[in-house]
């Protein structure tokens, strides 16, 4: 018989143990625990979001892209479908991963190790604030898409609910820090603060913040102002 | 005519005019100012270090590693002479830089990304401090040579004088901060001291670091207890 799959993260098993094990004792809950949600981190390998004419030029008319992996935000996916991205030098990188739904906007997020490895200088960007920017040719197995502009590096970001904002005291468009420990540990300053009701609580760093400080599902994060 | 080539770090040139520009102005200097000497921050690329014996072997007996690039501490360079590294998963990285004068320990200096691409995890070493971690097959135009160990991470560390030393209050051996600005800025912690007569003021960081904060020439550094 094969193992149940379990999706829920380390830290959130863990927010649930503190706040349990403090009443348990019935001693006050510190201020971490006292968080509505759990703080989830994630490494953002690089990736990129499609218009539904796009995956139609690169994967065939009306194609669906299929889920490989759902993701911590409900709905979003990491799809089976990969392509292979062709740089303003030629260069080339296999097997970028495409994540779901299909958007009103094609956009190519890579860290700036990738941007080296294509030779060229990556725009740091709000998600969907490609204006300006450098584009690619994506190739697929039915055929190219060129896009125009979209190739950036995202600012680095926390998703969160309404009822988190409160709790930490932040606007939408205000910036956090996130601190990560462990034997390299680093301070993220300039962290985007995004706000949906929609939204779970979770940080997207991408891979070369989490190489820097070589982050681990038991590696402790910490928000902070 | 060609230009001429100056080799001051662009931080060594501000630190000057800094304190000129107050001592000119009468004014008392602010403490970053008062530094003996300017904070360098480079970013190390991955690296080998070698014996001799591993150099013979690799580009023939008694071949003089030859200076491609003299690095900012004294006596130090990236030689013209690289190297094709051949990872425990038959995993290749190419054009693998050395460092000379040769040293008496063979040692890969690695950042996480390099050994996600290879296919293991490195473990966190001190410089130097090798035993026990895995080994790599290096490739030379004149024959290869295997590593038993020493392929790592290298802890993130700053070189500083005994003169250094006693202005920041450190001892060898000890952790400072780093804090680095700009638009995506981060603090980096538990950086190594490391204090000698010969040294140089010098942080070392690696690829994935620098990347994640896109350390440029201009981007403002500021070393913390």
């Amino acid at each position: 018989m094969a193992a149940p799959v379990y999706n829920l993260p380390r830290s959130s098993v863990e927010h649930l143990v503190r706040q349990a094990v403090y009443q348990r004792l019935g001693r006050p809950l510190p201020k971490l625990a006292m968080a509505p949600n759990p703080l989830v981190v994630n490494v953002s390998a690089r990736h990129c979001h499609l218009t539904q004419e796009a995956v139609d030029a690169l994967f065939g008319k009306g194609h669906p892209l299929t889920v490989h992996k759902w993701l911590y935000q409900e709905g979003q996916f990491a799809a089976k479908e990969t392509l292979t991205l062709i740089g303003p030098r030629s260069r080339v990188i296999s097997n970028l991963r495409i994540l779901g739904p299909c958007r009103s906007l094609n956009q190519v997020e890579l860290a700036y190790t990738d941007g080296i490895a294509l030779g060229f200088e990556l725009p740091l960007r709000l998600s969907g604030n490609i204006k300006g920017t450098l584009g690619c040719m994506l190739m697929g197995p039915a055929g190219f898409f060129e896009m125009a502009e979209g190739v950036i590096r995202a600012l680095r970001h926390v998703h969160m609910s309404p009822e988190d904002a409160s709790f930490y005291g932040v606007k939408a468009g205000g910036e956090m820090r996130l601190k990560i420990g462990g034997p390299c540990g680093v301070m993220l300053d300039k962290m985007l603060v995004r706000i949906d009701k929609s939204f779970k609580l979770e940080v997207h760093i991408d891979t070369d913040e989490g190489n820097a400080c070589n982050l681990q599902p038991e590696t402790p994060c910490e928000l902070l102002l």
